[in-house]
């Protein structure tokens, strides 16, 4: 009844109300396809958000795989939304390139890498509930001496970051070839090295939980992790357009979770390693978007990636501004 | 001719200035085997030092193995300094029981168990040149909170102490059976596990120089470790007494020095384990006593283990009286 009353709304144009009503019946039954459906519909419409409604009748078919209203109405957004993404990457192609062209001999560019690069560790950490600022992470690394007061293991957080981060740019960056399982504990066996000499570098042996997500038990992830690691160098993922194929392993290693602790920020590493290897510079998900961060990972344990393929497509370009701005 | 000076001062009674001048000859000649025992008399008959006597003519033998004033020296010297060497082993025996009829319920004993720990981990942290203070140690053990304006490093050297005790005292000593390589390197992983998390836990892959000493190159030390560990398990290694037992384990592993960097302290708790084992205390060596403890290793390097094993029942009989003042 309060979709019938929300289309009439809409109707008569009180689009407004409308969507109103229908968030509230959504809020009453979440995965009622009749209602997602009015809802995408009504976001096509009233609010010209074809993204936001694709992703709402994928939710519908989610439930009911066969509704053909559902199905029909996906015929028309999907492809849409495909475009959609695809200027976005190609936008941020082009940032790249603009990129490239500066000489790499520029002060400006070198003063800028080295910014980012304390940007990079800050932000890195702090999405971790890490308390140090900008200063302090960067006093840190130039002087390797404490900031009385905070944790020992704050410091070494920061101290494993970079670890990692030198690690990345000195070995793993100008290697060819496949990427193998041992790169990625080497990864984490420095990010937490400093913090849990005696964890680090290898798979967790006990159940852990991530907010809503209940990773695969520790018995599965040898296996789970080689696939991964198949799957990071098989020819289809390397096809894929980088920011997508750095964010979908980044996915992939969260949702597996392989270590008792670091997995973000390893999977944040391993996601930068693969595009500083595609020309990307590392890329900055800022402490501030972590609600963002971890809703858009949430969808993709729904089923839907590209909310997480987006947002970390929005932070590749954000970081590409603030490269080009500064040069 | 300044030997000869000397008897004839000795001889008239004037020994002080015949023992300023034999030691003014021995500075010339530091290996002349006359000189020696020239030298190794005049401290017995008048300064009555037969262990210091002893050692002399243990180095002149060392020079001229036949010379047969030096053995028949010795053969008065070594019976008489064995019995010292074992008198004072049994004192410590002695002041060892006395703490073992303390019951371990006792408050004092307690607290003076955990006052130890503090001291330990700051004299044994402090050999190696850090500088926090014993206040700073208690600090960072007890709130994991950083002191401000000291290295990073420094904070996890102690943190490192601490890692290896707990894993000592909780794991290693209530084992039976053999000492294996990886206890050694488990030892080692988190001694140094916060400050090189890459190192730890490793053998070295390269030649290491301390002060006059020269480990052996790194190609052998995987078979000088199989060895140490079988002389630490075999059966005469075990029946020595085990002050003995400890301090030679410690020179030994020293001597190797398996380690790029962590040695001393591996070693000293390696010592303190076996002690534990024993039921002593671990043994404090004090930072003050620094230059007399790398002096008794280089004296070991020569060829006389005995003034570092002295130098550690010394270590063992004061930690001793700390505790049995306390209690
Ligand atoms: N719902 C989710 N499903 C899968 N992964 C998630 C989810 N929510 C968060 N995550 C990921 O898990 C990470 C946290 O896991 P963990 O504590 O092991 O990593 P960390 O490196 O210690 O923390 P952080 O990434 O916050 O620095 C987050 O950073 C994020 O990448
Ligand atoms: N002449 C020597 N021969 C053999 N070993 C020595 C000699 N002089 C010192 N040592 C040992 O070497 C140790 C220093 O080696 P290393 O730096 O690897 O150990 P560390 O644990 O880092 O230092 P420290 O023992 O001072 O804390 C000393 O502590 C001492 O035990
Ligand atoms: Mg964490
Ligand atoms: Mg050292």
């Amino acid at each position: 009844n309060t979709v019938k009353a929300a289309r009439e709304l809409a109707y008569v144009g009180k689009s407004a109300r409308a969507g109103r009503l229908l968030e509230h019946a959504l809020s009453l039954a979440p995965k009622h396809p009749e209602v997602l459906i009015h809802y995408g519909e009504y976001l096509e419409q009233h609010r010209k958000d074809v993204v936001q409604a694709d992703k709402i009748y994928l939710r519908a078919l989610a439930v009911s795989p066969a509704n053909s209203r559902a199905l029909r109405n996906r015929r028309r957004t999907q492809p849409l939304v495909d475009e959609m993404d695809s200027d976005f990457l190609s936008r941020i192609d082009a940032k790249r390139d603009d990129l490239a062209r500066i000489p790499s001999s520029s002060a400006a560019l070198r003063r800028i890498k080295k910014e980012a690069y304390f940007h990079h560790v800050y932000h890195t950490a702090g999405l971790e509930g890490n308390t140090m600022t900008l200063a302090q992470t960067r006093s840190i690394l130039e002087t390797k001496l404490s900031v009385g007061g905070k944790s020992i293991i704050e410091h070494n957080e920061i101290l494993g970051l970079d670890a990692a981060l030198k690690f990345i740019n000195t070995t793993l960056v100008h290697r060819v070839g496949r990427i193998a399982l041992h790169d990625i504990l080497e990864i984490h066996r420095r990010v937490l090295g400093h913090v849990d000499p005696i964890e680090a570098g290898h798979l967790r042996t006990t159940q852990v939980y991530v907010s809503e997500h209940v990773p695969p038990p520790p018995t599965r992830l040898q296996v789970l992790m080689e696939e991964f690691i198949s799957w990071l160098n098989s020819p289809q993922a390397q096809s894929l357009h980088p920011v997508k194929y750095a964010a979908l392993a980044h996915y992939k290693l969260v949702f597996i979770h392989p270590f008792s602790d670091g997995n973000g920020r390893t999977a944040r590493l391993l996601m930068n390693f693969l595009l500083m290897q595609a020309g990307y510079p590392p890329v900055i998900i800022r402490k501030q978007d972590r609600l963002l961060y971890y809703e858009c990972l949430k969808t993709a344990n729904e089923g839907d990636t590209r909310p997480f393929i987006r947002f970390i497509a929005h932070c590749t370009e954000k970081t590409l501004d603030v490269y080009l701005w500064a040069t």
